[in-house]
């Protein structure tokens, strides 16, 4: 049923001017980031449940990974986390990374769990906080040299619960400094990603609230310093894809933290709670990449795509698997639209037919592409599928409960 | 200067025909229950937070809470949560209470973390986890017998977070099957107080998640069962005062959990991000409770004002000293509303009157007429200072850090 | 290639089977009715752009309405709004319908439009207000008699801008009391929806704010009054997916009207902002008609799906041709939705297995479906081509500017 | 009453180190600026009520505009909307209203009302669309130099209500190209105020859709390029005050459309819907300019404080005085906050302190000040009674309905 699955998809793409071998090489390139701290125990304020079989320590954080992988030939690196994945020896834990396929990708700090952090890390009104905190920036970016990490992804907690409690101004000013400092000690192969996030823990206001503060921050530090984009971390309404073509723009689009989210900063599976969203943030990369500035075609083939989620329920790697195949469908299906139909409809501003344009190629099963790539990569059609048949689940029950947790 | 400014306020009040008498009475009928795990930790799902001194029992919390009460003569009740508060000899505790001057209040059941709760507790797909759940009702009317309490707060975490999870409609018929046991159970002299919340833990859907389903499953249950407004559990822009009003005039506003909120449930300090919204709640209260019914007078009279917050970075004792006196300004405030000239500009469609007649009383300042009443009362004009001003927060610090947390 | 593309369908469905003469025989029953002020004017409050060959009375309306159900077979009815189709002979209006092939559907009273209602209609506290808009209520049911209707279908904008700007609980006494008389006054066979709305044009309160306000009045009024869902009525990030299968459970679900929206009641073409969340809603009506309670599949049954929207800038006829087209994709979509795998699923509490059984239906492509449907409908493959072909929309260009606009 | 009152009132003061000179003096310098079209009738989508007495030019907007001033002292100038306010000789205008006590402040150019607009204006794809624009906004400098303003105040409609219907990247280059333009026109004593909104009337992307946007594109600009908060235009739950403080460090605070929202643009009057956030607002402002830096001072005093409303229900002169009077208040609130004492309470870690040292200024009444300030200035003391004991409001009747509107 593939093969004439695929064949009539080919006829049908054919006769809407899409070139398939163009769309295989691109879905051939897309690479999803998966988190090292996605695979341990998460939770909500309420509680943290506790899998079984859940990794004990960094190295078996990316066995799982690497299973992740395997299966969907899309997960080639795992970001860590410091301190959560702080080994003695950071040689080791990239050759143990490599022997499974995977490279270390994103270092990130962490910065909100120490009593010290309680009011701000960066932007504590106590200069011996902050400079406990920037020195774990710095650290960060040893180890990224040690791990050849090219990207810090830094996302900060900081911010105030109430009126007051702090000086906007004056903070603004320390989160400046400290991150000069760190842009300072970074190599020139590495990027800054600088992550913001509209609340939450802080519940007044947040140092690094939106894409502007980010974005402004970027351009102070330098070219190194980009924008990090999380698809939860914004007010409900807000247009995300909007926010991206933007930043693609200004060339200052660093990457992507996947997730979904129906209310908050809830750290759903990405894709699952509107597919057409993330969809049209594709629509707004590929449309840039078209464009013929060899320079935003760079920003765009930069871009770092993770997932950043909390499986609070899920079963760990299968929850990876279904993000990394949700990302990659709907990539597929944004490949789909021709947007020179597109650019058609809005020179004759005709805003049905432009709509359309889009909309249909989010219409369009992609299941015969993805089986054909898969075919073509010798990689399971099913990947979901193929894992659930192994006994790797089963297996690592051994390690019992209480794993990591982030 | 206090005798003066009360003069002056007099004078200015009496021009306005407000009745200080009536006023004073009304507010020394005021009680604002305080909950024992709001003298805890507490934190967000990044980190709790924690604090020296902290109890580390239910009998300390109840210290703790006595200190509120002894300097504002505003929190002659402790709402209890099972199992935190979980004791061998209710009688005991009770007695500690009452030692204190204190009343235990509302028992609140705690659903949401046992493993098994994971997926839900009453509306679990698994009969077994429902039957556990159902008895913890169970146990907690027994032990509202034992501790004289009158109020069962119900807050469920049930929910899901993603489409197909879980069976809405047969979830809903569980629900009410738990309930419909635990409300046979009760003692005519019981009140049930259904929750609801917008979101949170479950991101796709709670099964209780607005003021109808809670009124909805009120109604079916019978006239004990009555609707609890948390403060910081509705979406974004909800008129809350609004709900307020309706449920009074359905007879099935049975309370309040008071917090402030700026994105989410938030769990601040109530009165501290909007105060002009609790005023105009209770402007709802007591504009109901001044109709001739005496249905709706009775049912103004039975609303029980309880605080529920988080005090993540907040020293607890004094954030709770802050929260009733919070309350009891902007009480004090809507108290200065005078309604027959609100009705009079309604009935002559001045809007700008009517708004006016409303807004101007939440600008005046009540701090004469709040020391007048504590005058007369015996407490100290400044209760947050006259506790600071002890040495109870330094006594406790022996208790060390790692008390109780929710 | 439309053959092929379905044998392949049918192949790939009856494996996982789904029965697809069921499929397509509830597809057959799908129904929308259009209002007759969508092919008018409208816009924003800034401006109502003028489109060139809009109807400039009811009976042109019908005519472009004509239209939308020739192509799609989908929309056999037209609702109408009073005033704005007042005629003076409405069995001269059925006649036109019919000889249209279209009946006339629910009947929308005004009561936003007269200067009276500046401060409310039926809840004026100008009682002569009240009486006015009251007999505008009981025109309305007469007009439903004389137009063979069956729905009338009640939106109020009565609410407040300020607080104190009116009496919300004697507001709410006076909403029951004109719907009281109405209901009245309606035939056996008639059913009153109640819409509510989370705010606008009122921007303080809205009488009837959501649904649980339109439920408890339904309630009250009796059997025949049931709630209207819009789609677009809704504070951020409910879930409305979850309110459908709630009233369905209490047999109060009376109908909807579609649209979409990313900010606040936007009035776009259903299914463009999030097409999963209408599948969901589907998701939902569907799973409860396939209960074996008899009365819930009524229920379902007599569901009226209406589009209720705004084409600002659109072209009428094209964006209700697109509006029920998607519609009707997101029915098929969700009709292929194997319920028994998610209900099992549901049981042994795989929260991805669920989820994906639910998801992986709207990932399918159901154009060669809808292909073989229309097919034995003797429709156009593609409906919206098949208008635009022809000469229509040129042809009523000779009706000018300033047609009709609401 | 009124002397006793502020003789207590400046001991209660003084007694906290607050110099009630400097208040005085600054309240002395508040300057709000009303907008023609505030006077005039305005509405919803669904319904524009006509008042009886609206101006029915421009020279009749300045004459109601001079009663604010009159009664008030605190708007002094009014903005001009063109073409709403377009006038042969616009040194007339200038003459009538320095007649009147008032100059003409910012002019808004108008790029949403003509038919051409329907799909934009300066980012319209049809280049002779965007040259008309364009040249509105030239024409609009040529205005300013006629009537002495040196603002230029820009709001666009400019965006889209679909995926696809633009190419966001290339009206993103289009709106700057066009602002490019205007801003060489623009003499050295000018200044362009940039205005950005989340939403409405465009419902899917707004072309300026944040601070952020505005800000990036003053910065390309030049430094008479700023950007214009208006109070309604974020997104629910966005820290404005953050945004100010932001702002005013980088020097781009032009300056404020002040109104209030609870759920969208709602218009409503300012200060009546949260008055707490527009004094947290002032508490930023009045903080930045007491810092040392002169250049952060400068910034400060320019800040153009505007109203922007829609008054659809409001007598509209008597809704502007409370308007200016809302403003007003909340200022001379947040100038009792006693900044030392918040910044010491941060240097301490003082949480609750600092929330303490700012909220407590709101609670006061600054009714005494404000009637000391106006006896000073030979104000009345009840500006809003003053005006309504006139018989300007009766007077005006005689224009008769159907005035300007907007």
């Amino acid at each position: 049923m593939s093969d004439k699955a695929y064949a009539l998809f080919e006829e049908q793409q054919q006769a809407r001017g899409i070139d398939l071998g163009w769309v295989k090489q691109q879905l051939s390139k897309l690479k999803i980031e998966t988190p090292s701290w996605g695979y341990g125990d998460s939770g909500t304020r309420f509680k943290v449940f506790q899998k079984t079989g859940v990794p004990r320590n960094p190295f078996e954080k990316f066995e799982d990974a690497a299973q992740v992988h395997k299966y969907t030939g899309l997960a080639p690196s795992v970001a860590i986390h410091i301190p959560w994945d702080k080994v003695d020896d950071y040689g080791k834990l990239r050759s143990h990374a490599e022997g499974l396929g995977l490279a270390i990708g994103a270092v990130n700090p962490n910065l909100f769990q120490e009593e010290e952090y309680e009011l701000g890390s960066v932007t504590n009104a106590d200069a011996a906080i902050r400079r406990k905190a920037t020195d774990h920036l710095l650290e960060c970016v040893d180890i990224a040299k040690a791990t050849g990490s090219r990207e810090l992804s830094l996302w900060f907690a900081d911010g105030t619960n109430y009126p007051g409690q702090g000086d906007i101004r004056q903070r603004k000013a320390w989160m400046q400094e400290a991150l000069t400092e760190m842009y300072k000690a970074m190599t020139p192969e590495m990027r800054m990603l600088i992550e913001y996030k509209f609340f939450e823990p802080a519940f007044y206001h947040t140092d690094l609230a939106d894409w502007g503060m980010a974005y402004n921050l970027a351009q102070k530090l330098g070219p190194q310093a980009e924008v990090l984009v999380d698809t939860g971390h914004h007010a409900q309404g807000t247009n995300i894809e909007h926010i991206v073509a933007y930043l693609i723009d200004e060339q200052r689009l660093g990457g992507f933290h996947f997730n979904s989210r129906k209310y908050a900063d809830d750290d759903l599976i990405v894709g699952s709670v509107n597919p057409y969203e993330l969809f049209l943030i594709f629509y707004q990369i590929i449309g840039a990449g078209l464009d013929q500035d060899a320079g935003v075609r760079r920003t765009v083939e930069d871009i770092a795509y993770m997932i950043d989620q909390s499986h609070n329920i899920e079963q760990k790697i299968p929850a990876m698997i279904r993000s990394v195949l949700n990302v990659q469908t709907q990539y597929a299906k944004a490949l789909l639209i021709n947007h020179e139909e597109v650019a058609e409809a809005q020179r004759r501003a005709d805003v049905l037919g432009a709509e359309d344009a889009v909309r249909k190629a989010f219409e369009f099963d992609v299941t015969p592409l993805l089986h054909a790539l898969r075919e073509e990569q010798g990689l399971p059609l099913d990947p979901m599928k193929a894992y659930l048949d192994t006994s790797y689940g089963k297996d690592i029950l051994v390690r019992g409960k209480g794993g990591a947790s982030w």
